[in-house]
């Protein structure tokens, strides 16, 4: 199977902390990297992590709080001064804000650029695909946040059925005609014998989803974007012994994740976003647990394969 | 004898590393914090040597690339959401392009400051006096970069001379004539003898003095500027072996910054503002202590006590 891992880069929230970077993260998709969110020190985390720069073409920002884009302009200054085969571009989705704070800044410091950065706005107040290829999809997902602010959903495509080895050496099927079989031809030996697709191969595998939702309160009109999602991060900002605080400020305590988590059935939550008042998130881990039980907590270098259904 | 320290945040250059931060460093100088360049991450570093946010008031940004100023949103951002104290306000003292560029992302992501950033301009071909309180000047010194780019000279203002205390005790001087005698004034005793200032005083401690040079080639003319600082932090970005490339990027290499310091007669070299190419700086040491014996190589979390020449 195709790899389809996230790898956290900073799971912690605005408050300079040694303990967490602020939020970004990597989506490892087929030979695909994207990044989510870019806070301070995003380009220093891809570098102890050796995380590839070459990859990195597209980059979504979840909302327009310096602990999710401050390191963008680092960023793309570094990929520009190491060339990175970015002979292409560097794809930004983002609120429309953000081209207008960040355009000055490219066109300053990185005036001699090997590559354009494009910006590819998108609206926060509603659900829509802003990305799409071969291999996956990108929706956006409105969240309740203090300012505008989206999740991601990013689902694989239904892939090519697999050809069973062997039918390949019992029909002695040529390389030519692999590529129409896996798309679900039938195959016609040189005899004239029909031999049905179903016989020769076995369905593709279904295809895996990752949901990004942070920074937001806890809101169940997000649950029919996730719905069975693989693996689900979510704002866990507080404990639930804050959650006066969570409700001020927009975000999420440990169990509201979880309850989001429960009710839309997802594989397996990961918690982020973490205050900087916690030197340990254990007791976080513990409340959701007692609400959804295939819960982890996020930290920095983290890898979580996402791992189908069946 | 009042504090007057230097305390390296980062010295890297551009390009990310585990090793080192991008340039920033503190100067605490009596009760005042003065920040010199501000990389990437900085206030990470600060948080990390739990340097005092409420005390920096002053930020001197020598020249617009990344390295030395990408970390300044985040830290006027932070500084405005910790309140921190500064409900005067920060001030900024950098080249007049750098108001441009952060004004429009100050205004969007710290709208609700608590205290006012000011932008100081100033012009990066004269050395001029930016800042002078009751305790320090600092001067910019203009360097030799790729692009307009200023050193900076911290001056001690001479400071009261010392009362002796077996004088105190000799002639019961009042609490209330302490000022006026650190300040040379004689002494009247209640019988009307006058005792000289000379004999109750020690004269005032040498002023001290640090000058900081990054980025730059290496450049004779800023000796007039230098002559005999207590302490010198200087570009040295290469080792010898690589001059060729300090001279087309306007760096300096180890060796001729120990040249700038022996023409200069400083009292202590530090080598900063290294290559990420360096895994091990040692040969950048020993090529400049071949030069000018008093040089240390910066690293972060370094202090650097400015010493008086006596």
């Amino acid at each position: 199977m195709e790899p389809f891992e996230i790898q956290i880069l900073g799971c912690g929230s605005a408050k300079p902390s040694t303990r967490h970077n602020t939020s970004s993260q990597l989506v490892s998709l087929r030979s695909k990297l994207f990044m989510i969110d870019c806070g301070e020190g995003t380009q220093l985390q891809m570098a102890r992590y050796h995380a590839s720069y070459a990859r990195l073409n597209h980059i979504f920002i979840s909302h327009l709080h310096g602990d999710h884009c401050f390191g963008l302009i680092g960023l793309i200054s570094t990929l520009g001064m190491l060339g990175c085969g970015h002979a292409h571009s560097l794809h930004i989705h983002a609120l429309p804000e953000l081209e207008m704070l960040l355009r000055p800044q490219i066109d300053f410091f990185c005036h001699e650029m090997p590559y354009e950065v494009v910006f590819h706005p998108f609206r926060a107040d509603e659900a829509a695909v802003i990305y799409d290829d071969r291999s996956v999809t990108v929706q956006t997902v409105p969240l309740n946040h203090r300012i505008a602010c989206c999740g991601f959903v990013f689902r694989e495509k239904l892939g090519q059925r697999h050809i069973r080895r062997d039918m390949i050496d019992a029909y002695e099927i040529p390389i030519s005609q692999m590529g129409l079989i896996k798309n679900g031809a039938d195959f016609v030996t040189p005899d004239g014998d029909v031999i049905p697709n179903e016989r020769l191969t076995t369905p593709p595998t279904l295809p895996r989803s990752y949901a990004y939702l942070c920074d937001t309160a806890p809101m169940t009109s997000v649950v029919p974007y996730i719905e069975g999602v693989d693996v689900l991060y979510h704002d866990a900002t507080f404990a639930s012994t804050e959650s006066g605080r969570a409700q001020s400020t927009f975000h999420s305590t440990a169990a509201q994740a979880a309850e989001i988590a429960a009710a839309a059935g997802v594989g397996k939550l990961i918690l982020g976003h973490f205050s900087s008042r916690y030197d340990d998130e254990c007791p976080l881990l513990e409340e959701a647990l007692a609400v959804f039980p295939h819960t982890v907590l996020a930290h920095e270098g983290m890898k979580i394969e996402v791992e189908g259904s069946s």
